[in-house]
């Protein structure tokens, strides 16, 4: 008996498709879905009844969907995960995902497999920490653009911390490029925030990106903790998201999520940034904001918050941190939109005006923290 | 002067997006496109000339798609890349696919790019190798269901194997489950495929799977390794991009990379299959054919073909593996349209007749092998 069971019912990962189908059709899209995902060979094939009760999906509910298509949640025994996480990937949208005619909408993992995840580490606690935040929520800009020397980024760093921005993190575009290489710019930045605490008692986070294959983010990731940094950034699925499971299982300070390549996948934004990357480990989770450069709207929005803050089971809450093209003269309204527990990332916006960097900075954290009151 | 130049000119990555908007947007939005995948800040906040030149994207080339909105061909100056993997990603794809009225139709990475990511270490001439295959296009299938135990997954791999099929992958849902943990179905397998050459004289290559965050794949590959495998199998989207890579950098066999996860996302399967699964070092890629239970074109296969066995500067070809729920009758079909240098993944239709495998087998072998005259 090698299935693993719950009360007597083997447990299910649950995944929500829609289908854009005809009514005809739906059942047996449903079912074939069940097979693609799990034992890939034709019902037939499985021969087997252990094979069928232990490993094959099965179709749990099926109901048109209100704006045309269908919606189906599938139920894969866990064992066919393995409880790991590339293998839940394809569990959940892998041979589908070649299948145009099918969108990923939500991820149920349950218990076993969240706990195998493992989720946050830090999570919300973990950012209040770092940055010593409490009762209000954070503010956060990056320095940018790429192109510009290590003088200049830490120069914007230093800017951002004497105007008591909670959070300076790179820009998601500095890698290890020749203007700024990456070692430089964390020693430079972190000494520039260092050096404006020590002048004004604010002592921002400064966060730098990882970015690159698994081991040159395991080196910087060792660079950064040992060079002071209280946060990292990174974007999972620019680094594939096993290996950003990995950068959380080791990192010994909160990590931030950028949303970068997320949008390539044909999967909601609510189950790729509100379930997936905080199941994956993330502590915060950048996402494009109604109100942005971005095309995402409220409701959407929402949802993602609400799932970061309050997952199911065990898993520890995540900061949502909403974002993209972020005016200034909309970041009350946000406040007020997110709440409490949630960080505000506003950045090219702060370097419109030239020479206005600081005082537009400090607009920005007035802005923040005197907006009230809050849920 | 940190920009990389050649005879005088700035190398460029370039990238052909669709936007889906109208012709009074065109201009406006492909410029923004441009600012978004570099400097991601407004143009009026690049206010240094130097970071105009080296690392602002520009629009090279801006047309009407005659199926409707336009296609951009942008230029990015290699160095925004760092030349890394993950951050070419990002360059390529990263901010833009949160923008829904963009598509990524092709990427011509330069001759830079290609060096630093390396392309293909075995390609078709590593496949060819290891299975001894000359002059014809080879065969190819998969143990399943999962869910099967590993003496029932072995005796499949031994059946195909005296039936003379050149390559037997584990199905790319196998993985480290409870029903076959991985290390003894590679050793079972490997073991049977072994048996079946003392006696018959053919010698089937056994591609075990390779899954899991990085940490894992790279224990996997070495258990392989040193247990005989001569191919494995890994899916470039389920590992992440960059994984991938340092998995093709480190194997001293040939990696076949499956297409699982990779329809999620928005880039146009020419792209990622043709060209970003061979450039990240891929030596055969699976693809969903024509006459599969996939719905991809004949023209977009042929170019996937196309491009994987003839890629630009010094990349070594790799190998095409139409595939995707491919019936025995097809095959002779298929031989025809891919030509010799190919392998044919036929899967569950070898299983579809109770206790016909061993003959659908042969039936497979003989199509393939006796198709005539051959380009």
């Amino acid at each position: 008996m090698l299935a693993r069971e719950r009360g007597g019912a083997l447990e299910l990962l649950r995944v929500t498709y829609h289908l854009d189908v005809r009514a005809a059709e739906a059942d047996a899209r449903a079912e074939a879905v069940a097979r693609e995902q799990t034992v890939e060979v034709p019902r037939a094939v499985v021969r087997d009844p252990e094979v069928a009760r232990e490993a094959l999906g099965r179709v749990e509910r099926l109901e048109e969907d209100p704006a045309g298509g269908f919606r189906a949640t599938l139920g894969y025994p866990v064992a066919t995960t393995g409880l790991d996480p590339a293998q839940f990937l394809n569990v959940v949208f892998g041979n589908s995902s070649l299948h145009e005619d099918l969108r990923c909408l939500d991820v149920e993992p349950g218990p076993e497999l969240r706990a195998a995840l493992g989720g946050p580490r830090h999570g919300i606690l973990g950012l209040r920490r770092a940055t010593g935040v409490e009762g209000r929520p954070l503010t956060c800009t990056a320095i940018k653009p790429m192109g510009l020397r290590t003088p200049a980024l830490a120069g914007l760093a230093a800017s951002f911390a004497r105007a008591g921005i909670d959070v300076v993190k790179d820009d998601h575009g500095l890698a290890d490029q020749p203007w700024s290489p990456f070692r430089e710019r964390v020693r430079a930045c972190l000494e520039a925030v260092e050096r404006v605490a020590a002048e004004t008692g604010h002592r921002t986070v400064y966060a730098p990106n990882l970015i690159g294959t698994p081991e040159r983010v395991r080196d910087a990731l060792r660079f950064a903790e040992d060079a002071g940094a209280r946060a990292v950034l990174a974007a999972p699925m620019l680094l594939g998201l096993p290996a950003f499971l990995e950068l959380c299982r080791s990192s010994s300070v909160p990590v931030i999520a950028h949303p970068a390549f997320g949008g390539a996948l044909r999967i909601a934004p609510e189950a790729l940034f509100g379930r997936i990357y905080p199941l994956f480990g993330a502590d915060a989770v950048i996402f494009v904001s109604f109100g942005s450069r971005f095309s995402q709207g409220e409701e959407a929005c929402r949802r993602i918050a609400d799932r970061l803050r309050a997952p199911a089971g065990h898993q520890r809450p995540a900061l949502p941190v909403p974002a993209g093209g972020i005016s200034l003269e909309s970041a009350p309204k946000l406040v007020e939109f997110y709440g409490r527990d949630a960080m505000l990332l506003v950045g090219g916006d702060l370097q419109v005006e030239e020479g206005a960097l600081l005082e537009r900075s400090r607009r920005f954290v007035r802005a923040v923290r005197e907006a009230a009151p809050l849920p």
